[in-house]
């Protein structure tokens, strides 16, 4: 049976999971919610996150969602264990599955994280990765201009460039050799990020290795949806809490093709 | 008698109309609202800003507020006019000061504005400029970088004098004489806009202008508090509706002092 899965963001940054979902699961039923009247999620306090992804967990659930996948940041490094409390379904969130991936890459054990001033403040990955790897050292970043100049679209200007090498340079002279984009929006910038953190850094990409865990489960457990399930059970629904004008253009950037979003 | 002064924003960027009111008029009651549990506004839906714009306004009637200061640009530009139809009190924003304080210094009638896209897009300015000035010719450019520029307090960096360098040029290259600062964040950046406007360029600061606007209203109708209020009345109380750790740090930017705030 093809299960069907809620995916939910702060605002349209989560689209990059989705994108990589889809591509690994092309016949799984899914629906998205992106807090777009609420956004962003990343300066705002530990409560109030809580308090939201909460209330958008609860809207997936009513939607027919049977998995949750947090894909904020922000709401994972501070609300995933509050949603897997409340709620009775299997929750996977973007954190988990970057530790995972940057332990299994970093060979020094200098890992390197970039994210809005909430995931870096909740200190999740300084807390996950020593747990799993107790030699390893990690340094964070928050680099809160890198969302506006994603949803500005400046993905390749001077500027962008100049900004990226500015936050990443205490994290080079630490001298990591993996560097987590710990930022649903960071992806897009994932050229100049790789540019500036040069060839001996491998950066994990939280998006992609979300859509692998999900995969796994869902494979694991019979849950998988094939070619056949494409006519009726193929659906997918995209929910806004705001849609204002520039919403649907940013929204094609993410996904790298046009959706239509509702307004709830 | 000395009326409440009630001032919201979507966050915390409205003390810079505070400020100039506290300059202007020392021992007037206030009490401000910062919705930074929902900010910015100026990314958001028409419908929303208006949604919000009503509740902000509420809260602080029922604060006691007998005067109304709509200090966010995107509700003054969208929600001013359903304010002032739903209540009852007078009601003050920064585009109206701004406009005729605009009028009032250019002379070759070709006049900027700068602000967040809800502001541009509202197009209020080119409607109202015009309506006041036949001649005047009105050249918009949205700055959305600017904001998260602020509240990082990058006010002096290379990266945001070449922004702001980018976002004037299509307007210097109208040749405006005129250009107004829309967005209560601006003024912080006053110094780095106006070197990259050039000196023939004057510059309108719509939170100095409001409260020039606000002062004037207040002794012409008797109602603006003396020093004789300072033990019992010179009372002011900020409220937000969310509290991150660092909202503390940016609003003491904003006001040039530190001040407490209450969650609600």
């Amino acid at each position: 049976m093809a299960v069907k899965i809620g995916i939910f963001d702060s605002g349209i940054g989560g689209l990059t999971v989705v994108r990589e979902i889809r591509r690994l699961m092309p016949w799984q039923p899914l629906v998205y919610f992106g807090d777009t009247a609420r956004t962003p999620y990343g300066t705002k306090s530990p409560d109030t996150i809580t308090r939201y992804a909460m209330e958008d967990t609860r809207f997936l659930i009513d939607k027919g969602a049977e998995i949750i996948v947090i894909a904020c940041h922000s709401a994972a490094s501070i609300a995933s264990a509050a949603v897997a409390q409340e709620f009775s379904v299997p929750v996977f969130e973007v954190v988990s599955p970057s530790v995972a991936q940057a332990i299994k890459v970093t060979r020094s054990g200098r890992i390197g994280i970039m994210g809005t001033r909430a995931t870096v403040e909740s200190r999740v990955y300084d807390r996950r990765i020593p747990e799993l790897l107790p030699h390893a050292c990690v340094f964070s970043r928050a680099c809160p201009l890198l969302v506006p100049l994603v949803e500005e679209g400046w993905l390749r200007r001077r500027e962008t460039r100049m900004i990226v090498k500015k936050y990443l340079k205490p994290l080079k002279d630490r001298q990591i050799d993996t560097l987590v984009m710990g930022c649903t929006h960071y992806p897009l910038l994932k050229e100049v990020i790789q540019a500036k953190a040069g060839r001996r850094i491998v950066t994990v990409d939280p998006s992609h290795q979300t859509a692998i865990a999900v995969r796994d489960y869902l494979e694991s457990h019979g849950l998988a949806a094939g070619e056949d399930t494409r006519d009726q059970e193929r659906i997918e629904h995209y929910y806004v809490s705001d849609l204002a004008p520039a919403t649907a253009e940013i929204a094609g950037r993410f996904m790298g093709r046009r959706i239509t979003m509702e307004k709830v």
